[in-house]
């Protein structure tokens, strides 16, 4: 059985984030949503929130398990027995630092290997940064929170 | 009538800005150079010092119009009705995030279309952060301030 | 008066170069669209059936010319008047072509500026040689050519 | 069931392209390895070379079958019925031309997803031109060939 | 003579760091490995940790030396005499931030030229910020900090 | 002693070239300059012309070497006891093959390190096939020729 983690901030769950793990659903038998808390870096909205939030966006599926965790994500994907860590493309910055990433976690957990989906093009421009700057300036933010 | 916004922090204007800001003067019948204002953010200038500067340096132009912005960039596109946004670009790592905001701002503002300006080669290496480093090490700011 | 120059191979005039053209006519006075004829290779099509289709296209603008042109895009832009060149940025690979392009042609003629405008991302994965492609196996490559 | 269609030249296979096959392989439950042909262009082996000689390779898995094709790559996943295309990600000029390729295929064929693994650190230099340049010149390419 | 000034935080020296150091070892004269210090920045280890660890590893060669310094790099290099800058280049987005460094380097201090190593590719993923992150989370950083 | 391999096709050598070896002459005790000749694409000019132009430019320093090869590079560099490869990074785009290279020559030639030299902003837009361009074109590749 394939066993994918998703794991990202989700500060919060964007329209592109949404788009990746549905993708992913196609691929593996189980999908983990694994949202990383930085007890250090006060967010957006709670861990709780994100979480909450994710798990209604799926709740039809009982393939997908939303999750949060502190730490290294490939002890993580440890706990959980992942066998595939599933991140989105979304341009050639994104690549360096994704690129370096999956070698690291590879390096630290080479069982488990890392699967890149390239962002669909309308998509491509959508963060939670961006996401969380229209909220705090009072924009709409819903286009970019679903699909 | 075309109306270009050039946003930036402009903490301060560097001579990489002023290129950008005459060449885009060529191009567009009115400039409106607006500074972005972060209030959770201390700059090293106000926004009132890095006004000042940057009318000085179009004082002579009456085609030029220096503001400052809270929130978020097409926010203050409409409020002027621009029909641009003007901004540089250095290297292929200001392309991924210039390509990113532009997609972003065409999507909450169709009518407004973003032109991207190669920085000349020799203020290519000039940002806002190497002028502050420079002169908080008591160096000479001067060349990279003004071509 | 503003003049852009418009120049690339053409082969053939895709989706991609139609929105390129009629964004830069949004801010130019004149745009001239330049086909580069490299004698040396033998096209899908001919430089007069490539004229002849853009000419097709802007048929109903009076500010929109279709040139052909041999040798160096600086010597046409000189023998036109142009003020600008514009051309299209897809990606980061791109990007380095382009900067690079654009700094020689500063340097051959300082007084041509490039303006670079960033894909629309439902058309940044279509190339001519993509069409090329899709027409030598058969396919359909009507979405790629017109918007 | 999924089936994975993995496309490229292959002249020859690389110990990358071996290892993307094998990684491939533990995400779907068929790969089909697909050599593209391009009668314009003579390679170095010829197709029925490259299809034994992967053949061999893969002879201990019934999961993996080995098939040639001429035309777009959409067409040949259609004509398999592939739910997949996967595809090796070396460097960040890799990522700009498989993005705009997987955008493409998406155009084309909007029920195949594409999936990108990063390349092992180790073979990232790795490519078929090097291999047939280290041939040409009588040297030993044995290590570039397998793992 | 030549003096290689080789720049970095350090917190800390990684296994890239210190293959970068050896091989520049190899082409310079002197190496003088410089810990930049920011005041206003808490690292993990103070300057002293970070100094007295880089000096137990070159203990053996009186070719090196460690120093820590505050300010601008140049204004180090100037300090110590040196004729050149050594950085390591893992990736594109390295690339776009040591070109833009070197360059406003040389706009500060022509006389000293820039050498950029690439990264061996086994320890391309490896970063400070990696360790710390390793560091923290409890795990073993062994691996990470030296070859 | 250290010598390093200036390798590349120089058809021309052109200012950006010059610079390279200029630079690389302050590192290195003897530089070996080697005009790498494919006999199955014929240049603009002959490898003896190649030759004979770059002895010319560095009639005046014993140091330096000039020749041509055919093969792979590191074939070449064992036969005259290189102990560094050294090559000129103009943009990201460059990085990515010169960074496959790097690795390529090092897999198989373990003990000749490879050495980037970041192009200077004002030359890196030039490369032989401008020249070559601009040859063509009947204009004055003077200033793209020496520096």
């Amino acid at each position: 059985m394939s066993i994918a983690a998703f794991p990202g901030s989700f500060d919060p769950f964007s329209a592109g984030h949404h788009d990746i793990a549905q993708r992913a659903l196609r691929m593996f038998d189980r999908l983990v949503i694994a949202i990383g808390v930085n007890v250090e870096k006060k967010g957006l909205y709670t861990a709780e929130q994100r979480k909450a939030y994710i798990e209604a966006l799926f709740a039809a599926s009982d393939r997908v398990e939303v999750c949060t965790y502190e730490g290294l994500t490939v002890d993580f994907c440890k706990s959980i027995g992942a066998t595939h860590i599933v991140r989105g493309l979304r341009n050639a910055a994104d690549f360096s630092f994704e690129y370096a990433a999956a070698q690291a976690n590879k390096a630290m957990l080479p069982d488990v290997d890392t699967v890149l989906l390239p962002a669909a093009p309308e998509l491509a421009f959508v963060s939670s940064t961006l996401i969380r700057d229209v909220l705090k300036s009072g924009g709409d933010a819903a286009p970019l929170l679903s699909k």
